[in-house]
């Protein structure tokens, strides 16, 4: 499996880079080549201090979408119109979204979706029809995702319209140490997974935690 | 404490009342006193089987409310607006709204939130301005309140404006064991709450799984 990172080398993509990199061909995509090599270096660095043999290939975003089957779009929502206008090629591709819309108001943070309603669905208005688009990852903090120190004892909830683009997500998250993937079902249900994002945030704000994530139980 | 359960014959109610009323005092309100006092003699025989003394009594639900300083809205949402326009003397008393707006569509469980936004800002709509309503319980399923052969090993998300209500709210919630309140912000939060009740139901119904419940850790 080929998977490439769009937005590789902020957070969440460096951190998804570093969990699955050992088990999987993955390419860091960014807007500059050059980041992303030095993403890939930090990275395996970081993996083979660790006993981790890893493929790491740093790219453009498009020579990302080139190279992989599978695409993690590991970008803030506020980039994900002007990302998707950009690339090209996506056709008959699984296009994984943890893309989540919110807002800070002054005090809180909430679900701030476009009109179609999630994240997802603006995505999908601007892929090709034939790719495949997933929701999974939505949930799980940039730093524990960096944090190798820890499994990531969390659930993901992964939906998707693709049956077979969702369980191919399914198996990949599976070959993540203690994540447990759960068939969320439809891609409409797609502003419930991203809505636990400020969830998570408000519950970390106001209980003074750090990374607050999820497991379905 | 005096704890009155609005709806308390349902399947949430009842559970509810099953596990506050060894540790406080318990009114179970019902449009049908002889409901409600049937429905406590039965949970008291599950309790008094299980070494537990309890103190259920059975009322209205207008009762209830004159009785108690705490009410818990245990009434599935069609009902919620019919019930509040019912009910007088909620002045200055602490409202628990479990209550989650949703709808199935062909396939799966959507949030369907009234204009307002949430149940719980239509709730305060209907409430005298100096009732106090505080947003908790609205994520566990009516068969694992009632399930008293395990402890209930979930996360309670807990939002309100009012602080002093919302600490009661989760004091009284860490008194029952094994769960783990936490303060989820302000009321303007509640979308986020109730969203995650559909959530937990497809993750359910796409896993064949049973009464899906949320851990945030």
């Amino acid at each position: 499996m080929r998977i490439g990172i769009i937005g590789g080398t902020g957070g969440i993509g460096e951190g998804i880079a570093l969990r699955l990199s050992p088990f999987h061909t993955v390419v860091i995509g960014s807007r500059e080549t050059e980041k992303a090599e030095i993403c890939c270096r930090e990275c395996e660095e970081i993996l083979q201090g660790r006993g981790f043999s890893c493929s790491l290939i740093g790219k453009t975003n498009q020579e990302a979408v080139d190279f992989a089957d599978f695409l993690i779009l590991a970008i803030p929502y506020k980039f994900l119109v002007p990302t998707l206008k950009e690339l090209t090629g996506l056709d008959g591709k699984v296009v994984v979204s943890p893309v989540n819309p919110l807002e800070k108001t002054g005090e809180f943070f909430l679900f701030a979706p476009p009109p179609e309603g999630s994240a997802a669905m603006l995505a999908k208005k601007l892929l090709p029809s034939s790719a495949k688009l997933v929701v999974a990852f939505n949930n799980i903090a940039a730093n524990r995702w960096r944090d190798l120190e820890n499994p990531l004892e969390y659930s993901v909830a992964v939906c998707g319209d693709d049956a077979n683009a969702k369980r191919q997500v399914i198996e990949l998250t599976g070959t993540i140490p203690n994540l447990k993937p759960l068939d969320a079902g439809p891609l409409g249900v797609a502003p419930l997974v991203e809505s636990v994002t400020p969830l998570l945030l408000n519950l970390g704000k106001f209980n003074r935690l750090k990374d607050v994530g999820v497991r379905f139980v």
